[in-house]
């Protein structure tokens, strides 16, 4: 197999699924994650060390790994959370395992190709920026007694388990460095592929990075943006799939996309959505793709199935 | 290569000296390693999640890993030590690695193969026992001002760093069960390597395991016992060539010995050595071992030398 050149972008499980479809699609598989992670296992690491969150580089790399005993073990190992509630407790051997790579190697995408060694991954995982990220937000109606006041909301893990609805989306610090690795994995793709994953905390914060959106723009990849199996989140109150599409075109101005893949189970209004893809200079395609036994969840397989079909659908010209 | 089938039993830097040097000579090498380390990274490790103490299997795994770059490059990995004095700071990372294994499997040995299959390491290292052992003693004179007290001094790195004399050495718990592999890789040996290492918290301990002491009184195998480069430590005080042996004759009054391995710097009498290890049944081999640049510690090339000679001096009848 050698498929189309993709480039990935998202965090946390969204990506994870993402990356465990496309690899049954193709070989060339670059991954541009997330680093605002500030809670559990990486918040703590971050804490201590000052490094880049480590927890959504695992996870996307373990998503990527080898189909093989050899793969499937160091995989589990690697996803492994130790026991208890000591010192140790909680924190994903992976993450350990990372954080003593950044130590060990200046560069951490040198640490990060290590681990794919490891996994006989196919594809690479790069993260979405050279500095560890914060989010803020503003947030309308956080406190239910103030439903009109505006509050600052600062966290990924706060942002995404906001009760108020997300007005204002920041990066701290703002405008930070991409790896260049990166912007060129996004100018030599074929496919951009962005989320499924959480809206504001794991698919939008790559649009804020001023040399991402720019290379989102001006890249001759086609653009895909695959929708979430749940509409309604902490942090998407209220949201259709379209309200997705508007946010999407109100942060990226200036990014076109040729396609929008979403599940039957979240398209109320074919005829609206299909017209706020075309706003949006995307080609709208339903199908099915959540799990039989577990509907928010994506199938690998039938995931897998939907990207042949979409990123098939048209050619790079 | 084959070379003689031998069982190194020891702990700590002495034992991986002597795995490092026992890699050139054969490839069927059983390493049998104390755990009742309660200090650093290891006693923590135990504190937190009631382990085996993993510092010394890694580090014998860290010696017999492959000579390549990928063995180099993991069993830097594994050896690395977590920066700061945070949560992690001082952990060894393969430390972890051996942890999370071992919660993952029931059987401790399955884990330490996987770090081995990852090293793609020389030989196999098993624990000494199947649960985590401390280590006490009765010391004379720990207290200068009452040189001829007694008192009980427990952990194994009290003992190692006492200021009084070991009269008594125990296991706690006291006759703790072995690894049956532990067992039956003493009985399949050609050769029984012990030492060097810290005699009475790294060497000794094995004795005081009655499977294996008995293994070891029964096998087969040739006995080697490699004495140290430093002679006196503070856990033997006063200690010259000649009180190793009898220290050995004393706990290990079933054991023969068949070679005693001597570096010509800690042989003040040869004559009186020589005539200590006849009554042990030893024959005496004394050659340069240590390094030219730092004396006290073994040369992995000069005692690989030596272990050659000595392991081929007297075949398996």
């Amino acid at each position: 197999m050698s498929g189309p050149v993709i480039a990935a972008l998202g965090g946390g499980h969204g990506l994870a699924a993402s990356l465990a479809a496309l690899r049954f699609v193709t070989d060339e598989i670059t991954a541009i994650v997330t680093v605002a992670d500030n809670g559990g296992s990486s918040g703590r690491l971050r804490g201590e060390f000052g490094v880049l969150p480590p927890g959504d580089l695992r996870m996307a790399l373990s998503a990527l790994c080898e189909e093989t005993e050899w793969g499937h073990t160091w995989r589990d190992v690697l996803q492994h959370r130790f026991e208890g509630t000591g010192p140790l407790g909680g924190h994903a051997l992976g993450n350990l395992l990372i954080v003593a790579l950044w130590e060990l190697h200046d560069d951490p995408v040198a640490g990060l190709e290590l681990v794919g060694r490891l996994l006989n991954a196919r594809g690479r995982v790069l993260p979405m920026a050279s500095v560890p990220l914060d989010i803020e937000a503003d947030v309308v109606g956080a406190d239910p007694d103030a439903p009109d006041t505006v509050s600052l909301v600062r966290g990924q893990a706060q942002v995404a388990t906001t009760r108020g609805r997300v007005r204002d989306l920041r990066l701290v610090p703002a405008r930070p460095p991409a790896y260049p690795e990166s912007v060129a994995a996004i100018r030599a793709a074929d496919w951009v592929v962005l989320g499924p994953g959480s809206w504001f905390t794991s698919v939008m914060p790559h649009l804020l990075v001023p040399e991402l959106a720019e290379a989102l723009a001006v890249t001759r990849a086609r653009r895909l943006l695959v929708l979430n199996l749940e509409m309604v989140t902490k942090e998407t109150a209220g949201f259709s799939a379209t309200h997705y599409l508007e946010s999407f075109a109100a942060y990226a101005p200036d990014i076109r996309l040729d396609a929008v893949l979403a599940d039957p189970t979240v398209v109320d209004d074919e005829a609206a959505l299909s017209q706020a893809a075309r706003v949006l200079g995307a080609e709208l395609h339903v199908h099915r793709v959540g799990m039989s036994t577990s509907p928010t969840q994506h199938d690998r397989l039938r995931l897998a199935a939907a990207l042949q079909d979409v990123l098939g659908s048209r050619r790079r010209p």
